[in-house]
């Protein structure tokens, strides 16, 4: 099939109209039109090779909602008109453990990512959500449930999954005490959800300014990072710390905020942490973990969640002629909270 | 009660003998002669004030086998003439969530240190095991088990249950996959401890020369760190890694080494460690993680498993007068594995 989209064609140009074809359906294949694409901060990245091992050409996005045009012969699970999302991954082994467990994120043989990654039949690299069309086999194509605003779905597809699965893997609950660090596109999310999981939830940020902020995405409590004595007051008072800073930074002002045998939770940053203090991790039987995204059971399930709930995104619509800007904009952390495009806004080359 | 003890009158001063008072038997407490203390690095540590909270004069050892000579009207567990030991603590709130999950190592209020500490009650600051004799709470004495070797016991009080604990933590049994890094007096006891769990052993060293002692102590396997071809086939293998380095170091090169979900426990280093990668974190939701000591429940219950499984420290016994030395060598890691003090050797000042 025959799409159009943008793409970047090396490390240093804009993103910019391409048009290519999307493989032909397999039997277990879904088609669809992307109605919607979020911008994730790892688009960035990629767009930029930033992290050493994009391919050209690039088309970014793994936040994906679209509208089923086509199914193989063999899927059972959608038909055509059904709204559906796509992730940040596209295919897995579908054979080892992980696999198996539902956290084919973590699958034995690597998962296939949405965009950059050879497809495990074909080898071709695909491409992902910042363009007309996608191709993808069932088992990775989730169902968004009716009743959510399908124009705030997308970041659920990484933003949302990326903070929802480490409160359900530490067991965030009612009455969980969860911090928040980083009030980005996914701090934004993970305060969200985990209000909606009943948490009392406190924001840790360097600055006051975004108190308001912060209390009116759900927030119960908020902390001054350099307000010492009330860091000082908070020692040992969170059960989970979800941990968004996309950057390197220092962790030693929050792992004595963890009660014993809590966990601080890494999600934004591939790459260093500073030095790590180790007194208040044997002090304390405190952790330092990473989380990636999620699987397709837990995608699957926080969509539901966010429906019951009526959680969404806080997004700024975008049209696809604006995703540079939108990206410097997002350098700037100048974004409530992320960038969506509509992929409305991207004509067919023979249209 | 009168009592010697050999102790550092400064941050400078070798160890010397000194005679001072252990406190008069209060209801529930415990007198004991002490026959063994285990030397532990801490206790260079502290004798030197090394992480600036000591006090003097300072009287080490916290590794203590005695014999009981006489106890409290109210203690119930223990009568004249049993062996008894005493670990890193002596006492704690017992009130606190933690104490009542006998997690007393992480009391609320500060548990009291066996040596550098005020007593809760009187505010003196407790003496360790380098004496003739200690006087603690009952419910900070330990019960050595009939059938061990007294004179190699000692070390099990710290080396012993602060590699254990971690072990039980997460989990360690039969066929487990545990790696230890570091062989003195931590790691040689993590390898004996979990060889005994049944887990599979296998030690990490930078040196491929200590193979043989490895194998020895009951290792299953061995890693040499600066082999990458080997590292890297190690990769996603181990369930718990129990690093005891007890300095600053990097420990990029084992969390890729840790399965899905697995943990790099810490256990020998109170500092800094090198800035972290996250990526092995995120890419494998792998924690890194502190551990301190074991609650006295646990304590028990390794020494009763120590007994069961006839699990012993390599130790080598010296004299009272010959500790500088044995500092000494400490630091130059020339000890296998454990330095034990037989206090027969500590002559009563008046007798």
């Amino acid at each position: 099939m025959k799409t159009v989209a943008y793409a970047a064609q090396n490390a240093a140009s804009p993103l910019a109209p391409f048009a290519f074809e999307r493989r032909a359906l397999r039997a277990n294949d879904v088609a669809m039109e992307i109605l919607y694409c979020g911008v994730c901060h790892s688009d960035l990245h990629m767009a930029r090779n930033d992290w050493d091992w994009s391919v050209y050409p690039l088309v970014p996005g793994h936040e994906i909602i679209g509208r089923v045009t086509d199914v193989g012969t063999d899927v059972t699970k959608f038909k055509t008109g059904d709204h559906v999302a796509v992730g940040c991954m596209v295919d897995s082994c579908q054979h080892c453990d992980q696999c198996h467990n539902g956290e084919e994120q973590f699958c034995r043989e690597g998962m296939t990512l949405t965009y950059g990654s050879p497809d495990r039949i074909d080898g071709a690299i695909t491409h992902g959500g910042y363009s007309k069309h996608l191709v993808a086999r069932e088992e990775f194509v989730l169902r968004v449930p009716d009743g959510l605003d399908l124009s705030r779905v997308a970041p659920l597809l990484c933003a949302g999954i990326t903070t929802y699965s480490p409160l359900r893997t530490w067991g965030v609950g009612p009455g969980s005490r969860v911090a928040v660090v980083g009030m980005g596109g996914l701090g934004h999310m993970a305060i969200k959800l985990a209000v909606g999981l009943g948490a009392h939830v406190t924001v840790i940020s360097r600055s006051a300014s975004k108190e308001a902020d912060a209390r009116e995405l759900g927030a119960d409590a908020f902390l001054v990072s350099s307000d010492e004595r009330a860091m000082e007051a908070a020692a040992s008072s969170f059960d989970l710390i979800v941990d968004t800073v996309p950057v390197k930074h220092d962790l030693t002002p929050y792992t004595p905020l963890l009660d014993v045998d809590a966990t601080l939770a890494l999600v934004g940053q591939l790459g260093p942490v500073d030095e790590v203090q180790t007194t208040p991790l044997l002090m304390g039987r405190r952790r330092v973990a990473g989380s990636l995204i999620g699987g397709i059971k837990e995608t699957q399930e926080m969509l539901d969640f966010c429906a019951r709930m009526n959680i969404l995104p806080e997004c700024e619509m975008i049209q696809m002629d604006e995703i540079n800007d939108a990206f410097e904009r997002m350098e700037r952390s100048d974004v409530r909270y992320r960038f969506v495009i509509d992929m409305a806004s991207l004509a067919l080359v023979n249209d």
